[in-house]
């Protein structure tokens, strides 16, 4: 490499432009490592010119001629209820408060486009609160959209039909209590992350608790996503293989809906009918507002992690092992998640061992590039638990061939975890795009599943398909697909990614294994799902919210199949 | 004791009677010992010689003038559709599918009482029937109930409106496929537990499986009820601590409804919105049928089973270590029960284990009757794994002052899991009753519900009381009560245990743990649950069922919140 710096844009992006609102953080930069831009150049055959000026970036300031459209004493309800400090008819704070962190949110914010804006943005202090503007606007018939703290990548948080969206993260966001006894939590859903885990990590100070604790919820976007978004997504985090995926988590719930207050039971175990708590998980918005939960909670032990870290010759053997690893009834790693051959090599690549002593120490014992697997873990929990699930799994990964890497692999990949989201809008602004699908897979369809899409990827040129295994059940696993590419256009790489949906669905995976639905998924819900399922969704949906103003306007699909209308999105009629 | 001998009765019940239909098993038997006798006399107060004649104990022939109230056009859709020889108008067959095992079953027909019986029983042969038979009932407002093997104790068999009794476990009772890969099997719902347990122990020569397998799920109606009714009334094995309730079991599901027949998918873990799966689970046949099942299997591996017992000084001690045992994050035993007092004291005296050597070891050591209480469990899984949740439970257990009693009282326990029930009717052909309570419950709110229960049956006297904790969870347990008593009249039983259910619920217990609702326990269903809940439940039926015709009339209180209508039944209002 010459001595040339890529321009990565490290300004903060002014507080009223569009950019402050799509990047993951505004103050958080995470570069391209120098092995990723060359990379990226080999691999789009661009050259250091065309990395000296970055494209343009929505550094406008956010400006769009919508008026609110609600009355007068309308607004005057919001801030008599939740008071003027916590409403705002302000553009900034209403494009801010509708938009998600999707690519498609991300490329229309760079271009200053947004679509209807909610009316109103209200940050609600309490539940009682929140019960009192949801009654409001049923009998109103004003929309309402919540908006927990605007990780998701699914198009959840827009407006189409306008209407308030209600902030959770500003206000709602406290531990109410922890039980050593019963081992939970009761949280409001506006939480971070960060902030829930470090008070269960506090516990024995901040609630008196006999055990620090963890929430055991880990996912990629922890820092910016909140234990609210977590169950109504049906989230999964890097360790759900152990802790459960989040609705795993959900013991009880305090939801608001148009159709009354449900307050379900804290009962861990009962057999009074179909479980209502079902009904309210991954429902997206579309039914009501979760205003409290319980959730479980873990004992914190991280001084008992036992970090792991494999190699495959295959990808076969690599499947093979760790589905014998998590069906050998031994307990279940943690983090447990393996890579095919494309993101192995990226991988090796970018830590500058694929070549040099440990690359030739491989190649030597036939783990070949282009056919080896990476595969990292760690077990947790009591430790003689996490020694056992350690050394069972090596048994078996070493069975099936593999070599050990000592945990070294394991804690890279840790140190990038949260973090490498960040490199996101480097890319974008260089024209490269970075998304991802993740999809539930049994086993016997895993390999249908990943042929079907990675071959439907590689149709095009200069496009990388990195794919990993996480999220392991006995029963299956999830395959995570991250495409990037250089598209034409946007509407290039909206096809591109449209087809993938097309092809992930009909080879039999599911929509989507974990970031949910939302309304750029939408279109595929009853194909999926068929309609007698969706029927079923639909049923609850007017139970809950009759009159419809319930993130109304393409969520799940549930009131407008083709999801979002949004003008540019690719016709899949 | 004199050379007495009561005079249990060991006949065959007539084929043609209603003993031969309310009889666990009318070839079992299982008598009292003579332990149990002495307690029997000494609790009652009661003397040999009221044991030398059994009461009347419903011998007489079925018999009863309930026209079948169907058209011969309707029957004759029946007959051209299942075979001639799978339909019956005979009353016996009507009594017998149309009643379950709950102790008020078993009274009413010991003295020929029966309610409102089907018109007709239908035995399909296959899924495709069971469509097209849903599909005309529903055109026809025929209503449905579905018999799986009829074990259940909550009322949930009986016809108040007549129609049809559909029963699964005659032909409808086949593995269909046993998957390797997937650690799945597909079942039909009329197989009843040893059938398919057998053939998952036999997969490889049954299946060409690689492994033999487990079902993982051991109620104590093991033998006697059927896959479908695990999954449709949510109930829970002996073992579900390990393996998880049966509703964890599903992985998906075909589902014959009124509003269509719907196909679940097999994935483990999906974010499409809230998961039809759980609609299902738990609807008692009130929203449809379940004609295919894909559920979770286990390797068989009995040879890892380890096995162990303490004895605890005070059942707040066996409480706080069980508590800290499935807490500890070291894996979860699969058979884990704690007896109160009074259930250790009545189990050692049964095994004249109440006085002598070991007893006056025991109390030497300050373990001392009407104090002391039992743990039975198992560890299972891969070896290691057993053995280190024995080992740190040991370690848990000890901790709290308990004694290790070697694995000879869980093999004692073992050895009666599946036959106790048979005791039964010889305890009613004396006029004494044998019922029980189970409920969910959260750790906090443990002693709250068992001492509530209790001091309410205590008011009784002469009334045993026999409280267990079962089914162990991170965030709570279940506690399950055995009421025996010898009362004035069904009345005054009927209006005893409706009281126990009222306390239960009042101190926060769910309203059943693994049972279901049934007809029993729906008046209970709106104070437990709430109305929001309910609706819910009651929108999911509208959807499912709109014209009301899948197990009508109060199961799950969904459409009579009195349940079924029993003359009899003590009025609650």
């Amino acid at each position: 490499p010459s001595g040339f710096q890529p321009a990565w844009r490290e300004d903060i992006p002014a507080g009223n432009s569009y950019r402050s609102i799509f990047t993951y953080d505004p103050k958080k930069f995470k570069h391209p490592s120098p092995a990723w831009y060359e990379l990226f150049k080999a691999e789009f055959a661009m050259t250091d010119d065309e990395f000296s000026q970055p494209q343009s970036g929505g550094d406008e300031p956010v400006s769009v001629d919508q008026p609110c459209a609600l009355s007068k004493e309308q607004i005057s309800f919001f801030v008599t209820t939740s008071g003027a400090e916590n409403v705002s008819t302000e553009a900034y704070d209403r494009v801010a408060f509708s938009h998600g962190k999707s690519i498609d949110e991300n490329l229309s914010l760079r271009r200053a486009s947004v679509g209807r804006l909610p009316d109103l943005v209200v940050h609600p202090r309490h539940k009682d609160e929140v019960a009192r503007i949801v009654a409001y606007c049923n009998e109103q018939r004003i929309p309402i959209a919540t908006f927990g703290a605007g990780s998701g990548v699914v198009g959840g948080n827009a407006t189409p039909q306008g209407g308030i969206a209600l902030v959770l993260k500003t206000h709602m966001n406290k531990v109410l209590a922890v039980s050593d006894l019963n081992q939970t939590a009761v949280v409001q859903p506006g939480i971070v992350g960060p902030a829930y885990e470090q008070a269960l990590n506090d516990a024995p100070t901040r609630f008196g608790s006999a055990h620090a604790y963890t929430c055991g919820h880990f996912p990629q976007s922890f820092e910016i996503s909140s234990v609210g978004g977590w169950i109504m997504a049906s989230g999964s985090g890097q360790a759900s293989t152990y802790y459960g995926d989040a609705c795993d988590l959900l013991v009880s719930a305090e939801f608001v809906t148009p159709a009354g207050t449900l307050h379900t039971l804290d009962i861990p175990g009962t057999a009074v009918g179909p479980r209502v708590n079902e009904m309210i998980k991954g429902s997206e918005g579309a039914f009501g507002i979760l205003v409290e939960v319980t959730l479980k909670i873990f004992r914190h032990m991280p001084e008992n992690r036992q970090r792991f870290a494999f190699m495959y010759k295959t990808w076969d053997e690599a499947v093979a092992a760790s589905r014998e690893i998590v069906q050998g009834e031994f307990g279940m790693p943690a983090v447990f998640r393996i890579s095919d051959p494309e993101e192995t090599e990226i991988a090796l690549k970018l830590k500058g061992l694929n070549d040099g002593l440990p690359d030739a120490y491989m190649r030597t014992r036939g783990f070949d590039p282009g056919s080896r697997c990476l595969c990292v873990g760690t077990a947790e929990g009591e430790k003689g638990y996490a020694r056992h699930v350690r050394r069972q799994s090596l048994r078996i990964a070493r069975r099936h061939g593999a070599i050990t890497l000592t945990g070294y692999a394991t804690r890279q990949w840790e140190s990038g975890r949260y973090s490498d989201i960040h490199m996101r809008d480097d890319l974008v602004d260089y024209g490269i795009i970075i998304d991802t699908l993740e999809t539930g897979v049994t086993w016997e369809n895993l390999e249908r599943v990943r042929q079907g899409v990675r071959d439907y990827a590689k149709q095009r040129p200069r496009t990388l398909c990195l794919t990993h295994a996480s999220h392991f059940y006995p029963q299956g696993t999830n395959l995570y697909f991250i495409f990037i590419l250089r598209p034409e256009s946007e509407e290039e790489f909206l096809r591109f990614r449209s087809g993938a949906v097309d092809r992930m669905v009909s080879c039999g995976g599911s929509l989507s294994h974990h970031h949910g639905v939302g309304r750029i998924f939408a279109p595929w819900m009853e194909t999926h799902l068929g309609s007698e399922q969706l029927d079923v969704l639909r049923a609850l949906k007017r139970h809950f919210d009759p009159n419809n103003i319930m993130n109304p306007g393409g969520t799940l699909g549930l009131d407008d199949p083709r999801g979002v209308a949004r003008d540019d999105r690719p016709d899949r009629s």
